[in-house]
């Protein structure tokens, strides 16, 4: 039995998630990939964004843990065996660096920092008419784990928000809504909106011509979920229609986002790589050590993927 | 008997005033300069930055109330007759403004947001270390009324906070020195500091060459309180010799900031047109009506300006 680490953070991230699980698994080899060991002795595959086909080559694989916030890579590699159990992370310290994420790009809306942004450098000072939070409607596309922390705490700051899901859900203390008939009603609602989905084959593109133009005028945009759930020329379109007025954007189609991309000269648009939640690794090894544990006791794991809805 | 609003907000934030104060207090003649009617009838005057020596020309004023977050302006008018009570709102909707400027303010240099901006448009794709807010240590400059509720609210959101005050002041949840001889000591530990000052004689250049020095090397800064609370050429030596890495400045010494002004065009400034907490006007009113008919009572008014102190 052995585990091996497969991650493109660098020697020193792979190097941390195997210390870690070497020291809670003593009885296991750990390898960082590209070393294995004998390939028929892989068990367990702690991945993120692995090189299409890699996972196939472990014949005895009994489980992949996903070390970032979304499966949608892994599941559509269709050498990965589609018995062995995918199991991703709860959270791993990726709320509150999510709620920092999204809280501060609602506020960067919300107070207009986008606008004065461009003033300063064009010589103006236009101060812009001051609204209260509670008058200020923020939508949460995707209210799972990570989402509902992010709609609490962004309605705990005074906003007005609504969440969205494909399917129902309670979230205290915010307004939810489910289905994709509800879609435009929610988004023509929703001045800031942010969107923590899944990336899946449904929701894939889901930020196109049509669903931006349900928006109101002038709304602006936080993705911190995948870039592919944005069709891009289509938000440069709407940008520049003036229909969406700003765009914070923590992910990309292509990462890393190339030096000549539009979106980075782009007044309306501001970008982070990909850096809005990071997995905490002590953390996640935690968690990944103990389902480990549950599955070489013939036990289900916990946050184990459903490959139907993808997530 | 008669009320006069004066303020560069424009015509129509005056007739707020008016209205709001003409309505809770009927037996009052409300005027909005330059109109006063008859000089000697002026008893109360609702000033945000009054041209020097207006309030000078009523000779039977009663109160003066402040409609900003500071008074140093008017006490630096030598018109203006220093037995006239002057007073101050205790808040009318600043805290949670405030909050907000703040808590992004912070939130944009914890979250590197500004070297983001910076590698944006440079092509650059450089992902920093993720640190806890926890691990980040927040000072804040001022922890009166306005600076108390900030402090709190950063130091809910898991920062850690510490607050400094002229005289020893307690704030529940915030560690708290006070006195210029700890300063220094303050400045040290402060990675990102949030200025909510009043301007007196004793904090007029607070943040010059000898402070920003003493804080950490790359520290940032958020004044949201006055301009002249900073030296200017000592922040622009300061950024440039990488000493202060970023600063959000919402006030400056001459407003509106002229376009040539050296600030605009530095990549390490953000500026915004003196947004951080515009005062509600009818929360402003309910305050000074309440005010006046104590005045009218012969009993002390509420948050009555210190002259001795200056605030």
């Amino acid at each position: 039995m052995s585990i091996v680490v497969i991650t493109p953070e660098g020697a020193e991230a792979a190097a941390e998630y195997a210390r870690h699980t070497a020291t809670a698994l003593p009885d296991m080899d750990v390898h960082v990939w590209p070393e294995t060991g004998p390939l028929e002795d892989v068990t367990y595959a702690l991945v993120w964004q692995p090189p299409a086909g890699v996972l196939g080559t472990f014949p005895n694989l009994r489980g992949i843990f996903n070390l970032g916030a979304g499966v949608d890579g892994i599941l559509r590699d269709p050498t990965v065996p589609a018995d062995v159990p995918l199991m991703r992370l709860a959270d791993a310290g990726m709320g509150p660096q999510m709620v920092e994420y999204c809280l501060y790009g609602v506020l960067h809306f919300h107070r207009a920092m986008d606008l004065y942004r461009r003033d300063q450098t064009a010589g103006a000072w236009e101060p812009r008419p001051f609204v209260a939070a509670e008058d200020r409607r923020v939508g949460v596309l995707g209210i799972g784990t990570l989402g509902a922390q992010v709609a609490q705490a962004i309605a705990g700051f005074g906003f007005k928000v609504m969440g969205w899901s494909r399917s129902a859900r309670q979230v205290e203390g915010v307004t939810t809504v489910a289905g994709r008939d509800i879609l435009p009603r929610f988004l023509g609602r929703t001045e800031i909106l942010v969107n923590l989905l899944p990336l899946t084959d449904e929701t894939r593109g889901i930020l196109n011509a049509e669903t931006l133009a349900a928006l109101p005028a002038g709304a602006c945009i936080v993705n911190a979920a995948r870039g592919a759930h944005i069709v891009e020329a289509d938000l440069l379109a709407a940008l520049d229609a003036g229909q969406i007025r700003g765009a914070l954007l923590d992910a990309f189609e292509v990462e890393p986002l190339p030096a000549d991309h539009p979106y980075r000269a782009h007044p309306g648009i501001a970008i982070t790589p990909h850096i809005a939640a990071q997995t905490l690794r002590l953390e996640a090894c935690r968690q990944i050590v103990a389902n480990i544990k549950l599955l070489e006791a013939g036990r289900q794991p916990q946050n184990r993927v459903d490959r139907g809805s993808g997530y």
